[in-house]
């Protein structure tokens, strides 16, 4: 068993991380970290636990510490890592000396040698944590995973990216509540309403979807040869961002093929058997009327990004258009981030 | 005075219509039509009220009558008509032989000599009545506004279409349950949810935007040389139509120019000084995070449409993108049918 | 293993029932029964799946039969039945006379012999089973338990009312939209809105309630002294109903000694160990903002009531008050008829 | 006209405040005052305008002036304050000294010599402000309006306690999320929840309903006979906080007697014909669901309180039930005080 720890732990994401590693059969969840406010408090006495599953028992007497370098045990591996993108840019380096830091903060995305990876979309990043360690002379180093939307979007993508030549692709997103944080959107904002804005949420999804599809050469990344453009909306669902996707191929659509292509999607960590892989990344859906949210956001546990609608687009030549929902805290945040730690422990440890 | 009358009156848009002819300085409503079940009912009896405002106390003692020509009075001049589409394409044409329908549903809507109007954007259609009246051998005729959704959507597009060279155009649809009726909608699917898909939507977003913005050539419709795709969502929102627009132009774009066109957008019912017609058919809100659809879809008694988040598409060249909210009962149903009758009273009778 | 069968199948209760019976170590689900429109199609194809997570494999695959006494197989021992009340009244006597029906459906909870029963609190009247086997000339028979609301309060109730001499009970329900079925409330009703009113649940409330906490003397049930007033709403939540309880005792009221009696309530099932059990019917919760029906309708899978904020009634002597949660479809539906079902199997066959 | 001033203008109950004097007769709006980082912006600027309808022409270019009692100007008479408890313990009493001030807060309620009024249930304890004045030496004076959900509650019982004896009270709340300011309730707790606890709201209305009912004695309230106890609970409703009431008398109850008295309450401000008085301070529905929060908290023009559902309480003697809505930043606040400042205007002035 390897020791892991979770930075933030008290927040939304952070409950989710505590959620999916409970039970974990490679990982032992040994230390909790969070505001001073938080430290020295069990964590069961320390935090408001938001989900729908009760806190597991396993965590409620777990003393929480600080998030400083010198308050995390020296016999934890892996940390994982919700914290607010500034104190993230100022402490996953300091941690990174000592720890892996399995990422879901945007801070890092974007260094050159810190891989952003999706497991099933470009595993063959994380050769980049060993130029990181020898750049940065540090013992441990940073992964970190894409921002929620991306990734559901990204995995949808892969298979058609992979078999076909897109064009231009065009995401109108409708993204749940959770996604902002406990506190993050009033209720005001959002009963008989939506906000057709989500700040930095339109550039993070069309940098990182062309960059995590890209190939790597040294620490370049080629990016594909098709553009992306977002505009990204919140609804009033609590877990589950539903994505409408309009696609230009180079090439005639024969949706049947696109169909399998998606449907029959399996990557390095359904090879691996990773233990919180789905068996299929992106289900899809025959129904008029589905994914929806509710419904299709826990599909394999919260694994898995559910297509639907997949359909041609009358308008344009080459063209198709689909609707899909991922679970942005599972598949979207912590789940991102435990996939990628579980890859790293088979792959790099 | 014009004497007019509802059709399908007890319902959502039935509504709507009795609120938006309560004290009309030229229409006068006089009759109230809904199913058999209603007949011979005083109007507050048969009715179950669902608007926020109150029921006017000038139509609770109305008694309703049948839906059937022989029960309308011959003293009424139009007929505003929110009838179910195969009841209405049965219904209208018989009632047209004496009346004047302006009608919402969707089921003549496609005939070549019956206009498809609203007046900001094509009322020259109207002169289509004539050929209509002859054609058939009608005393009356039918004039028919779009779908909710359309109607916001060609509303913004028009002082594009007028000014710039529209290349492609997406759009990603927020509506609101109201749309589909009290009925239509459970709450088991919208709330903690959304539903990716409204029947026929999309199609009739594709066909009736190009054909209000095309010209007329005796009974035939020269369309634009763009298309438009559209992807259909219905949210948990009672009342206002959110759409996420992408436009590809075949020149560059001057984003101060585009809001420009569409602040200052004027046409003929703003010229005629019609009752009905809002000050600025569209109105361009400037902050990060409007519009939205509870702050919006009021905006001028309902019946402008509300831009926001105009800003380039760096992602396409001569591309650019917006969100806009419309009020999908008032400007997209009721208010529709009203300010055609407006424009017929003005110009025709 | 025991056969059983699911009627009303399709529908929203008859989808958590066969969610609950999904690996049941007792019961094995062979049979599943629906209207004409259904039946003899596979299962997956007949019905529109509502709930959260997926439809278990071990059901897709099993063909619909119509819900009449020749259509149930022989080899089937229970019955769980979630029909609409007329069908039920009607084809429910029927159906025991060959067959065990654990009925969720409100038609037959009031005839003297059949037996209205949660396990935890009146499981002595299962005995009423045996004269009405005689009576009726059945082989099979009827237990029935009762309306969701009730249960919840009930099972809060019953350790109260073994300890202290309770005097008057006033609840006000904000009641869940699934307990109506998938179309029972529309959105319009309910999105920035509630209805403070559901037809027949306050009387079903008040009787069943105090039926369930009295003492069975031959066929006749000898009330409890104290009455009940109930006001019932329905508000915008998915799953849960939450329950605002006033209690005025006949004596002085120690909040800590009601609290230890609500939270070390156990009875027969637990004693038993029926699989659907919850460890303790009643959690008592601390925090000043708990229950919650999204956080805690699920405990103990849904098994178990969740009361909170119980505190001194400072207006009244000897009174106090709190709040509850329980899950509507599993305690309060479906998971109540299969306990009662566990009972039987334990004690009865 | 006199001139007034809105203390807290850029807030929920401030917006609804400038909302409710915008075309007042004898109220000119010419002082807005919020906090420092607003002071000195046009009030468009300063503030994010909440409310469906459209913020007012007349105030978009006052400029905002700080809260403190040397940036009031001296020609405004009355000062209408939705001021934070602590501020307006502080605040207040400073500017009393000059002005005439309409409060929203709860600061300064149960002081003795500060009038706590709802027009229509005890306009003679204004005259406390005249103890005020010489006690304290003040020019001005301070007059407060109750809690939002005591004031609905308290304007049903004033024509029930002035025509019968009164033994209990219980009321069980379901509170729109406006109340709580626009950030006050997260999302996360009321998309498919509810927050059973609402921090002093039950003490507010079980101490403010019987003061408000109780006869003034010098300084002293005495109070009336019987006693109430409240639950309170947030729902996901934006305006319109919903009561469910239970009552017991000392007499027979006569539902038709009990209707008539609630429907026919008339008192001193419809008398007066004050400007924002209702023409019936309580109107009674008789369908079976109503009043809901979305059709009836606008009820003339948000300042009527609707009940429902009035009916005989068959489980106790001498008892019935109703349920109410009204509009808690309406007439539960804004309007309240308004209504307060037009009766000292007409009384005092």
């Amino acid at each position: 068993m390897i020791n892991v720890g979770v930075l933030g732990a008290t927040g939304m994401v952070g409950q989710r991380f505590i959620q999916l590693l409970d039970k974990h059969p490679d990982f032992e969840l040994t230390t909790l970290a969070a505001s001073s406010r938080s430290a020295g408090k069990r964590y069961e006495d320390a935090t408001n636990w938001y989900l729908d599953d009760a806190i597991p028992d396993s965590v409620k007497d777990i003393t929480v510490v600080e998030t400083s370098v010198d308050k995390i045990p020296n016999d934890v591996d892996i940390l994982f890592s919700s914290l607010p993108t500034k104190f993230a840019a100022k402490i996953e380096p300091q941690l990174a000396e000592k720890f892996i830091v399995a990422s879901n903060a945007s801070a890092m995305r974007m260094e050159k040698d810190v891989p952003l990876v999706i497991p099933e979309v470009n595993p063959e990043f994380l050769d980049l944590t060993e130029i990181q360690q020898k750049n940065r002379g540090w013992d441990g180093f940073i992964v970190t995973n894409p921002n929620c939307s991306t990734i559901a979007l990204t995995l949808t993508l892969k298979p058609i990216y992979d078999n076909f030549n897109i064009n231009r692709v065009y995401v109108s997103t409708m993204q749940a509540v959770s996604g902002a944080g406990y506190n993050g959107v009033p209720s005001m904002a959002i009963v008989d309403n939506l906000v057709p804005y989500i700040g930095s949420e339109e550039e993070k999804m069309e940098i990182e979807t062309l960059h995590l599809l890209g190939n790597l050469d040294g620490l370049d990344v080629k990016l594909p040869n098709f553009k992306l453009s977002a505009s990204c909306h919140r609804v009033a669902v609590i877990d589950g961002h539903t994505e409408a996707v309009f696609i230009e191929l180079d090439e005639n659509v024969d949706i049947d093929s696109i169909r399998n292509k998606m449907a029959n999607f399996k990557a390095l960590p359904q090879e691996l058997g990773l233990y919180s892989a789905p068996t299929n990344p992106v289900i899809v859906r025959e129904e008029d009327d589905r994914p929806q949210p509710r419904m299709d956001r826990n599909a394999d546990g919260g694994m898995a990004v559910t297509a639907g609608r997949l359909r041609k687009d009358e308008a344009f030549d080459n063209s198709f258009k689909y609707v899909l929902v991922g679970h942005n805290t599972v598949r979207g945040a912590a789940g991102a981030s435990v996939l990628n730690a579980e890859l790293i422990n088979k792959t790099k440890m």
